[in-house]
């Protein structure tokens, strides 16, 4: 049977992957590269940069697909829908036509797979479509979450204390009920700057795992405004900008009396 | 000047370590290595498995330490802060001891080290004991999330969704408040029974990345008893379980709309 193997590469670093998605990279028969869409040149050559250093397989052929266009305009969600059916139409069709029965498709994805990512959602397309039969495998891979307390030399938990992985989107609606302790992802909106707890403190990070990266962290009442400067300059600069951070108020007595 | 490197290697599967991880294994002068503790005979088995495979820096030195065992009477915190304070004198006399001024310890962690391990924290405590300058990095590690994640082929959070992690003695004081998606560490308690939405999916996992990896889904309803009962059996069978689990309960319509 076909099958498709989702491989998880990292952060930006290619030091990230794993002797399992090396060992995958090397399986594929094809490796199926998107060329533009929201890819940045810079992840195209961290991209490709990985396949110089790590396919050995001479027999794996890589071919590439212009991303297809997100409709911005509509409902959003329906944008997203028809934009995840335009990219599984050309997983299909890779797989009916570029692939022998037992052969197998490699997907790459930055970071992990399972960490706001797309790539499994449109691979259920797929299967739901049902006109090709395909196995499918994961492998994980470090995530800017990781890329991010890795740098600043921090846990993202505290001892027994839960903590809540979100949007800016989502945080900039109102800070999280149950916990005190948010890793933000996906911040568009600088929502960092809607938290007014004085005793709150941000770790923060771009182009985590590149040699971009840049790490700020403090109080956040005393960071904010730098770390929108840094953010607005840094992007500018590069054209673009990826970034992520750790909030952490200080527990409550009630909640600490809990821990 | 001396540096700790804490190296996270993956969550049981010695396939999980990175490039990166790899580098850092045989750039340590000396690695040190628990004998026992909390440490059971299949992950020392495995770390024994990482350094056989991956360490190719002949001149490192492998010393080896009897984990102190941790004092189980007495307030919860102060014997985690004396166990904590004890590995970090260890910590200490190696770099005093067996460390020359230039050379770096390298120190295994499974999973990463910035989830629910406590290394980053034991390795503060030797800074704030201030006898030994060191230098700190942090190489982040494929955990049990991710692993459980990669094995169900299935994504962490649904589409614009938060995610709480949190662990199983905090899920048996009561749902998370602000998610309907929780993923649910260090459970000692089968706290997933105490989940009565009957609409509410899992997806459970034991000895992620080994050999041994058991993967159990479906509604939490009618899986929470063969779940109990695959998890008494396994444990018995091997001596020790190591288990995670994402519960998904379905979204109200409050939150569908603001998604």
């Amino acid at each position: 049977m076909r099958k498709i193997s989702v491989i998880g590469i990292g952060a930006g670093n290619p030091e990230h992957m794993t002797i399992q998605a090396i060992n995958a990279l090397n399986r594929a028969d094809v490796l199926l590269i998107p060329l533009k869409g929201d890819e940045k040149a810079f992840l195209a050559d961290a991209r490709r940069d990985i396949c110089a250093r790590f396919l050995t397989n001479p027999a794996c052929r890589i071919l590439d697909y212009a991303v297809p266009v997100r409709n911005a305009d509509g409902v959003y969600e329906d944008g997203v829908r028809d934009w995840h059916q335009a990219i599984a139409a050309i997983y299909e069709r890779t797989l009916l036509n570029d692939l022998g029965e037992d052969e197998t498709l490699g997907l790459l994805v930055w970071g992990d797979p399972m960490l706001y990512d797309s790539t499994l959602r449109i691979v259920d397309h797929v299967r739901a479509a049902g006109h090709v039969a395909f196995e499918m495998e994961v492998i994980p891979g470090i995530t800017s979450v990781q890329a991010l307390c890795a740098g600043h030399g921090i846990a993202l938990n505290r001892i027994g204390l839960p903590v809540e992985i979100t949007t800016g989107r989502r945080l900039a609606e109102g800070w999280p009920a149950a916990t005190r302790d948010a890793l933000v992802m996906l911040d568009g909106v600088q929502a960092f700057k809607t938290v007014q707890d004085p005793d709150a403190e941000i770790w923060w990070g771009a182009y985590l795992g590149t040699p971009h990266e840049i790490l700020l962290s403090g109080r956040l009442a005393d960071m904010a405004e730098t770390i929108a400067q840094t953010r607005s300059r840094a992007r500018a600069e590069h054209g673009w900008i990826m970034d992520t951070y750790l909030i952490r108020r200080p527990a409550a007595d009630a909640e600490e009396d809990a821990a």
